[in-house]
């Protein structure tokens, strides 16, 4: 049976590896052992139900310091005519209740008396007490099994141990608890392109990284995870690992080879050694995925018989782009660990939130969009995220994915749509959004706000984007840089034109110089803005709304350059980092730009202007608990001198009130 | 100072606390280490934030298997007129843009030709390709610094890693990651009853398990937990423990004898050995609780100079209820481990949710009710748990916290409440809520269900209970005997009277005995209901509303037994299994009850009657996915064989429609 990357829909795809693994006798707990009961256990399965071998307490205990007494002598007593007792015994907190009592009475509501009647501190061996109000039976007592009665149901199966669950397990007798095996999940990375960590990189290097998220994945997941050295593109030697990873584990990941490319071999790799279930399931990113099952070689274990294991593993081919291999192993390795110990599978919270922006889809896919979410005034955001399945940032930066399901071709900016969230609604509520004008004291004033238990999500729209965003309550403050030049003002005109009716502040951040940014060494001698009409300069440009970018059309009408006359002025980058990585990977000759991107990317910087990039913060909002920290920021020396030795910066203006609208 | 057991509010507790930790230079991460990016760096929590080393792609890359290209070579070409290129160069996904290139065409897109230019199959060296389509400059590429530019910021400080993070960490360059140390934690057992799990048990002895609870919390938050052995009650060897555990640890937990009894030493150990901050919280459960500083003697590390600490450790005094000590470590211990290692506190999920019965409470303390939570049509509802502070059975089952605060006196049945959720919403959804009468086999039911993803929470009511909370939507169904004496018939007297308006379904569920339970060798000869009678007999009874009281009371009206005459016809009890446990531990000489639960504590069982157990499920539920499972777990041969092991019972009417109301 050959299947040569035609996608089926996910969850046919996840029926037929469920048949298969049913027919392999793996569609069940695979095993279970007993461990002791510890902090160790907290996590793992429990493989049988806990029923209680005793009770707790497993006798009736006194549950105050006191005195142990028959209730019936306590029978008459009142606060005018206090009674005294003979018989009686002193009682600690957890002491068994002597045979002839059956009440406790709180030691702070006894007077103890001498052989002559007379009040006394000692406290264990008074003659008798004396006491102001009866007692009822069985009160301060706690009564055998008061807790948990012998035989009763402690924890189903099923139930992964929390820690308060070790002490009801400690409880109820037992001192060891049976628990579901970690599923033991090989995780082999294969490409010839592929180097380790720490390698000196050469183009065309690409860095192993996916095995270290699938590992951290199936580790938090409950699984056991291993790590295999990189095998290259070789059909024997790739057939040579997944055989020896099948004598040892329950799982293989093979990353990556699982598309129709020259160099991928995992479909026949695993038609080779067993048999090939689905190759291609229609979800993006990821829809180049492989699940089979190999036949399983004599383990160890298997030999010395120490496990009798189905002679099947289940193999699955993982996409190579990074996030495409995260989310293939949230909708297969997850569900099938938690199969495998008999947890239910996990499930995402989720809420609905409003889309920030217009978004496609290919329809013939299940698309799952990653987001940002953050809650401005009582609106749920989610933002759309870059797309890329090579953009592993895009899943650092996800606070959740939406499902646009097979046959949606899209959705509207404005549409509630569904947000199965990664972070917890306590996270998102403390998250500022920041959406507007890229700069790079951004990076470090998320890092400064993160300190004062706030997160700062910000989006890169240039500057009348983010005032757009703040009239629509898309965010809750804007960075903006937007010139005008009749008045040689900045934001101003711009806000009266895009925020009508919001009331906003406009608060000083940060002065910067703009300037050409250039390879090192100059190659083209770019030296003034004239030079970029010069035929062999490649320009590249930011995108329409930015303020780098009004603030060059200005100077361009000021000096009389046509826009057809520059090349590659339709060449858009959304960051001023973009700009420069276009610069030195030798996409364009220069840009418009900050002197801190040059810097970064160590190209050389021909100052040409200095400018205003200020923060409009609505008044709603710069009066929020949510916005306290962000002003402790801009006021903290130590936030400042990070922002003064970035090159070309300066604060002078940093946190002051510039103007309200 | 002195301190002695003087409840001070939670908020100047916990000022108290970090004002010292900040003089004692404590109130900040601790210290810091290098670890390599791997699948044990899960969880830990970054001392520094990540900063790009390198861009990722680090070069412009390809993002497909094609052919690199020239775009400009291409203008023109269109479906109608191709147009064939020689400047090529075959690319597979990844590899670098060769040098004069500027876009990548993907190979479906093309066809390959010979050198006679007739279409050939070869893929890497056709002499010529053919396209119809032009493509614009850097299509299908992925340019340098796509993902990760070069000095931007990829992680805040703060952050706990994400298996996603290990790969955005790895693309940017690093191997390795600062991190916070995990802060050492001792767990000091202290208490002469205490005794190891294993142990065998006498009365008086307590089963030590808070250490392994403790420990488990300390390790789920990020910390690194040391359980010590039980120190008997003496102050002297108390200190010893303590001073040791204060040379290697950055915490000590002291549990218990954190109360103001003659065995209570902890308040005198931390005087003694440094400074007592707070002795009493005005919390509940938990206000006996300790806050100090011990003196901290050398530790091999520091005389080493290895690591240079102040020379404080915090300690605290425990209490030693068991529920008492885990809310104490989740309000002091969790918020401390944050700290320390820098990332924010934890705070639990909050839903509205109506209460289900009232509460009261003492107004002084801030009070953390035990609460099941569950949705019953579009209802959340708290059902408050068992209050002891011993009953750790009733932290397990609870799926949330309600706060009353200080100055609250309780609440009232239907008031919404604020629920602190410890289960996620999607946890909750499977839950189904079952409330009325007690079966044992309710518990096997629990158990059958979880393998079936779903949760029962039984609350046991008693039958008439079941019905009130079935007609005010607090519940998916009821389990329910109530005997009509007139008809003979089971229950559908009492829906007509308690249910009028909800349509229900009446389902045979078990048949069972009941009879008396009494002590092994029935040592007070009690042979039927009419010994019960006898002056020297106790009886323990069911509360009201209990269909076993019914039940009782119907055969003592039958018999001509006045109530009066029955000595601990008040003394009552909620379950089955709480009769039981009256009868074992000699609270009561006889009680009326079910064989199961006389067979589990290893009681006698004199069978008087025969009686029908039903569950009656409102239409509306009984036609619900939730509760597809149960249905199916009814008619499960292997569920109802395990009931039939039970004494006393028969499955013959389990699943039948009996009655529709």
């Amino acid at each position: 049976m050959s299947i040569y990357l035609h996608d089926i829909p996910l969850p046919e795809a996840k029926a037929r590896l469920q048949s298969a693994l049913e027919q392999a006798d793996l569609w069940c707990v695979l095993g279970s052992e007993n461990i002791p009961i510890d902090e160790n256990a907290v996590g793992r399965v429990l493989a049988k139900p806990i029923w209680a071998k005793i009770s707790s307490p497993h006798y009736n205990a006194s549950a105050m310091d006191g005195f142990a007494v028959l209730a019936e002598d306590t029978l008459g007593a009142d606060p005018s005519s206090p009674r005294s007792l003979t018989q009686f015994t002193y009682v600690d907190t957890g002491d068994p209740l002597p045979e002839r009592c059956n009440a406790v009475i709180p030691i702070e509501y006894v007077e103890l008396l001498d052989e002559r009647g007379e009040i006394t501190p000692v406290i264990r061996s008074p003659t008798s007490i004396r006491i102001r109000a009866a007692v009822t039976p069985w009160s301060h007592v706690r009564p055998l099994g008061e807790d948990i009665v012998q035989t009763q149901l402690v924890l189903p199966a099923g139930q992964a141990l929390r820690p308060v669950d070790l002490g009801a397990v400690a409880a109820a007798g037992h001192q060891y608890v049976k628990v579901a095996h970690k599923p033991r999940v090989a995780i082999l990375p294969t490409g010839t392109e592929l180097v380790q960590l720490g390698s000196d990189l050469k183009a065309g290097d690409i860095l192993e990284y996916n095995s270290l998220v699938l590992a951290g994945q199936v580790k938090a997941w409950g699984g056991d995870p291993v790590r295999f050295p990189i095998t290259p593109d070789n059909l024997d030697a790739i057939c040579a690992r997944v055989e020896e990873a099948g004598r040892e584990h329950d799982l293989i990941l093979l990353n990556a080879g699982s598309s129709a490319g020259a160099e991928d071999f995992s479909a026949e790799v695993v038609e080779k050694l067993g048999m090939l279930l689905v190759h291609g399931v229609a979800v993006r990113p990821g829809h180049p995925v492989i699940l089979g099952l190999i036949r399983k070689g004599d383990s160890q274990e298997a030999r010395v018989g120490l496990r009798t294991r189905p002679a099947y593993v289940p193999i699955i081919g993982v996409p190579g782009y990074p996030v495409s291999a995260a989310l293939t192993c949230e909708l297969f390795v997850e569900p099938l660990i938690a199969r495998w110990t008999g947890r239910p599978a996990q499930e995402l919270p989720v809420e609905q939130a409003y889309l920030t922006r217009k978004i496609t889809s290919p329809g013939g896919d299940d698309d799952y969009m990653r987001v940002a979410v953050g809650k401005v005034g009582n609106k749920l955001l989610a933002a759309p995220l870059a797309r890329g399945a090579g953009v592993i940032s895009s899943l650092v930066r996800a606070d959740g994915l939406v499902l646009l399901p097979r046959g949606m071709q899209g959705a509207e900016a404005g549409d509630l749509v569904e947000v199965h969230l990664y972070r917890s609604r306590a996270e998102i509520e403390r998250t500022i959004f920041c959406i507007g004008s890229h700069d790079m004291t951004l990076d470090l004033l998320a890092q400064f706000l993160s300190e004062h238990n706030r997160r700062l999500a910000s989006a890169n729209v240039g500057s009348q984007g983010g005032l757009i965003a703040l009239k629509r309550g898309e965010a809750h403050l804007a960075g903006s840089h937007l010139l005008d030049p009749e008045t040689g003002e900045y934001n101003l005109t711009a806000i009266r034109q895009y925020l009508s009716g919001v009331s906003v502040k406009v608060l000083g951040f940060v002065g910067r110089e703009q300037g050409l940014m250039v390879k090192p060494g100059n190659p083209k001698s770019v030296k003034s803005l004239e030079d970029i009409r010069r035929p062999e300069v490649r320009f590249v440009n930011r995108q329409r709304g930015a303020g780098t970018r009004v603030l060059l059309d200005y100077q361009l009408t000021k000096m009389g350059i046509p826009v057809e006359a520059i090349q590659g002025y339709k060449q858009e980058e959304y960051t001023h980092l973009g700009v420069a990585a276009a610069v030195a990977s030798g996409r364009a000759d220069c840009g418009l730009g900050i002197p801190a991107a040059a810097h970064s990317l160590n190209l050389e910087f021909i100052p040409l202007f200095h400018e205003i990039y200020q923060l409009i913060i609505p008044k709603v909002f710069a009066e929020s608990d949510l916005l306290v920290p962000l002003f402790e920021v801009m006021a903290d020396p130590k936030f400042r001198n990070a922002v003064v030795n970035m090159p070309g910066y300066d604060v002078s203006q940093m946190g002051k009130l510039m103007g309200e609208v």
